[in-house]
């Protein structure tokens, strides 16, 4: 998606220790024009491909899949970090590492919401080792519902999350990936 | 909004401790469609008020805002409820106790988010004793930014936050308000 390209060089602010912010359009502040166009592309990536049910984990993958829902005219499921009181009954949990903050959670779904007969979209902002993907990954199969892919709005080529998921069969789309990020500037991969 | 309510009526799961579950269609899992209808409600009612920008806190009142942000052409903001390594530089920061978890997080938004020749229209899923909203309310006056008012999907109105908002001259405006919740059933406020 060339406009994520523009946006990420136009907005992106490069961070010691491999982050990259994009706070002013994508988390903390999201340019909410943009994020339709997101939404359409990632519409349009999987028109064909029978979604029934966006999933995405809090908080910065939400308004990514809830423009994509709205698009797709499909219901939005939200991994939380931690259980709460309002995640009552039967859950699917897996263990997440983020790397941004360097910690791990648990991430949980209710049951209820993940059915086999459904055919799961996942969602995220960024895609860098791939650790939410996986965690995200593996909730759907223990559901037993089938995955059409996952949509990372950035994913950081060099942390190779991305590569080692499509290696593994599974069809990962980046509306953009930063293969290189150094001061002098940031390289994408052709796609 | 009649809609919410019956939304309320259909799906809401009350639990013990005056917790009121919508996880089906709310939080967790959003219905994409009846929250399109959330976010051009918002906008209806504050369509002569010259908002700028909304106003949010992760995680749950990020489907709302992005709804909210879609249907009125402006940015969203979400509060963090911790700082993490990709907010950096000056933030705004108060403390809030969820109600739901029991705990209280310092909540942050970064400077450069809110202006004070902004107008901030702030929105929740839900307004129970009121602290998320006074929070919120308190990093927009300190920012200098004018407060345009609060929306929440759905106000706990036996748990008084709202009416004290508004006894302090805030305007709050609420989709639905719970005034009671037994195992009989719940009662909504005429509005």
């Amino acid at each position: 998606m060339k406009r994520m390209e523009e946006m990420i060089l136009k907005e992106g602010k490069i961070l010691p220790g491999g982050v990259l912010k994009v706070g002013s359009f994508l988390n903390q502040q999201v340019d909410t024009a943009f994020m339709k166009e997101i939404g359409e592309e990632i519409a349009d990536l999987y028109k064909e491909d029978g979604v029934t049910k966006i999933l995405t984990i809090e908080s910065s993958g939400i308004p990514i899949a809830i423009s994509a829902g709205f698009a797709m005219g499909v219901p939005v499921v939200y991994a939380k970090k931690n259980k709460s009181s309002n995640v009552s009954g039967d859950v699917y949990t897996t263990p997440v590492k983020s790397f941004t903050h360097g910690d791990t959670n648990n991430v949980v779904v209710a049951k209820e919401f993940l059915k086999p007969e459904e055919k799961i979209l996942i969602v995220d902002d960024f895609l860098a080792h791939g650790s939410a993907l996986t965690g995200l990954i593996s909730i759907v199969e223990e559901s037993g519902a089938a995955l059409a892919g996952c949509v990372a709005a950035i994913e950081k080529g060099f942390q190779m999350g991305g590569d080692r998921l499509r290696a593994s069969g599974y069809r990962v789309d980046s509306l953009a990936i930063v293969d290189e990020m150094t001061d002098d500037g940031i390289t994408f991969r052709e796609q």
